[in-house]
């Protein structure tokens, strides 16, 4: 039996790039991790080590700095867009691009003067092909929690399970959320601090019964109130906080002290989409 | 337009075993990190916080921890097994199980005494659903390097193109590997050996003159050597070693220090089958 | 010559507490990471093994817990306090007590509801013996950016040298700061406030020759504005972000696109103190 | 009160360096991160922006890159020495240079190729001023692990003890260590496999009733064995493995199956030195 080569990409992944728009004394500041994967017709490097179809990935780092000055940043998607674009129309061996970027946050402190906002990452996928343009924007290490209003009770027990029902525990998660757009031309920034918002309305405000439920009714409303939308992906790991004992010291701990435990953690993965639409896996 | 729940699972993730083999002086150890992902009948959790079909993922803890002892380890992909087909065959509303593993190794260095051996990591995940089992050994984190035999010339160019060609060298990567295995009845230990061996030949004997040929050879070689596996999928990242210019120094630098460059790096991902196979996305 | 035993220490590192108080429908959270170190009387676990002066680092992480049930734990420093001094004072063998924590911020949402707040992290090192109390407060992780008013020449120059002069670069560093508190009884909340924005604003308002001079301004601005620190110490990462040169794709760079590298990186450190004082190394 | 500028020290952290040796085919390889710091009369920068006194950082990055052309690079212990000597006694404003090492273990595949050991790091700390030159070696990383052998009773009990004494546990460390030579002459090499086996000997052969008496025998051990050593200190991480509770499941669990924790963990540091000598703590 002979053996083939299978789906392949290449590219540069993690090029570090920092834009400062000077216009006058108040600066602007996009800092972006860029990471490019190429795939097409690319049997000749794998089969033989014929690099003609290989444009390298140190010139995919290149043209992600002169298109940094040339065209400037924007919003990560627009920039993502650019670069794709650019490396299928220009490669005639290049037949799909996919460029993901993730956009770190600076808070203004003066003119030219910025604080790393270190809460959650943008994040975007942009995928071009002789298909079409699929745009996936996203959110990572987004942490929250709700100290009350959330249960867990009900499940299903078998002789494994010594977890006791409770009716009022912390409910912690960091999201990493991706949801696809039904276009690739959009106001990309009004978008985003939509969903944002939305995720974050619907962990704060649902009573929760479960950590999926609550993903559920994050992914709805983001649905609900974002009709450029297409599908939300939610990955949320419950961040137990383990209530301590404290009996063996004469206390009692009415959900007040707990353990923030590290390991293991429950992973509650799950997408919510547009009734009729099926899901678009390659774009995500 | 109406909205529904797409694709989901959940489970626990990273549940760290340890398991010690005590007959007689002579001590065996065993030391994984378990995470576990059910998918089925859930819509009730999500749409309206329903548990009836949830088994508690504290419970899937419970039962790593309790199988450890009832049935001992042994090789990763038998205890996966055992944990898949265990919650398939017992929760009614659980149509697939998917158990991922990571072992760590330990190397001897006494009848009760080991040392924690820092090199790759193996890994496997297990797929267990009505319409079968699969079985998808791997390793991680296998940095390997030849500091010659590597040229990389004759690619394509563009205005962005600004490297320089090499008939000279160094080629470095951190391996991460998966592969399919044909059945669900193996020698784990003796098939893990051998596609190790065979990854590590080909990395060593292939006179590269790109990544993409070297990860093709490593592919290729495993599955003339192991029948047994159906298919090699890759990840190998470009760990560019940049040579210095020491010439403002006057000082020729003929392929002797390097910069050992943490970010950006090339990324080479590609897979290598059995011709007439078609790829198996859900196994990986 | 025979061989002795010399300084030693033990404890538990790294307890996770969080704390929630439930007074009415709105909570407050803290959310800390507590380490306790232990010195004293330790001789003979040392060289018999014998434990009777060991009090267990169990029983350590337990008391971390009780006491934020008992006590709650309000400010760090208080925090660390109260549990430094318990430890001293119960445990006959036990001169002297240290009790580092980290303090995780939460933004408020909701009544019940928070967002991790990702920027820098709040420490502070308690040491108690019996000559007295010293109290450090820091913070670490606190990444800060100026994209113009930073120069860098005049410096010694070897035949090593390369790096060219320049009136212009970007300035970035991660602030890792402690501060020597006069006295143990303070108001922790208002001197942190206090601290940070001293040290930031200096940050954004000197017109900097060097990090080094940046450092000083931070420490002395502190020492300025707070009556109640002694001395400061500063850890400056120098972020490098190099200009990238685009000049081989026809385009110049007026410090607009920055590569933002990863290592090496400048590191300066030192301390700003109040004359007449001398350092107080113990406690930092 | 005035202000004052205290101790300081300024230099290039983690410089990436690998070297090949290409004599004929046999290739040898050294992989380090190398960072220095300088002291000595640094007002000038701190206090008004006069960098005359400042070697840049860039300038030591390239130093150890010319170095490692010029001299090789031999032992890591030698290439410090070579360079700290090389600062101060080529810098007149700079008194004291300390350079730290972490050399990256490769083991041999064939003539020109390598894996990289992904056990422990092999550290040094190289401190050179008017006063003298100190050596300190040291490693990092070294997972060991007894399964049996271990005790842990007799110990202080307090209100908030809970912890069962126990006849046997396991007992399993990351030895982080470092001894100060007295010399700055010596068979590095031959002194680190020494010292190593030493530590790794002991660990092994210590039927242990605390951590702190197996890092006392660790030290004694090597103090014991290695004349050219004055001092060694150790860092040991008490890497709990916790005995799960089978009871609710009908299985006992006689030291056979146990959690991995990751935090909170016990730590255990000391010092053995020879009698009559006092600590050096400038050297480490």
């Amino acid at each position: 039996m002979s053996i083939v080569l299978g789906p392949n990409q290449y590219g540069k992944a993690e090029t570090r790039v920092v834009r400062v728009v000077r216009d006058g004394a108040r600066h602007e500041l996009r800092d972006l991790n860029v990471s490019v994967a190429l795939a097409g017709d690319l049997a000749g490097t794998h089969l033989t080590g014929d690099n003609t179809a290989v444009l390298p990935t140190d010139t995919q780092k290149n043209t992600v700095y002169a298109f940094a000055k040339r065209y400037g940043i924007g919003e990560p998607e627009e920039f993502g867009l650019r670069l794709a674009r650019h490396f299928v129309a220009s490669q005639p061996s290049i037949g799909r691009a996919r460029v993901s970027i993730e956009q770190y946050a600076w808070r203004r402190l003066g003119p030219h003067s910025f604080q790393r906002d270190g809460g959650e990452t943008r994040t975007c996928a942009v995928t071009v092909d002789s298909d079409g343009e699929w745009v996936v924007s996203g959110l990572t290490d987004l942490v929250l929690l709700n100290s009350t209003d959330s249960e867990f009770w009900g499940y299903a027990k078998d002789e494994y399970t010594t977890l006791p029902e409770t009716k009022d525990r912390v409910l912690a998660t960091a999201v990493s959320a991706r949801w696809l757009h039904a276009s690739s031309t959009m106001d990309w920034a009004a978008s985003y601090d939509g969903v944002r918002a939305a995720l974050v309305a619907a962990f704060v405000e649902t009573y929760s019964l479960s950590l999926q439920q609550t993903l559920y009714a994050m992914g709805r409303r983001v649905l609900e109130e974002r009709p450029e939308i297409a599908e939300v992906r939610l990955a949320l790991p419950n961040k137990h906080h383990l209530l301590v004992d404290l009996s063996p010291f004469g206390l009692d701990n009415p959900n007040e002290v707990f353990v923030a435990a590290d390991r293991p953690y429950g992973l509650i993965e799950g997408s919510v989409l547009r009734a009729g639409a099926s899901p678009v896996d390659g774009a995500f």
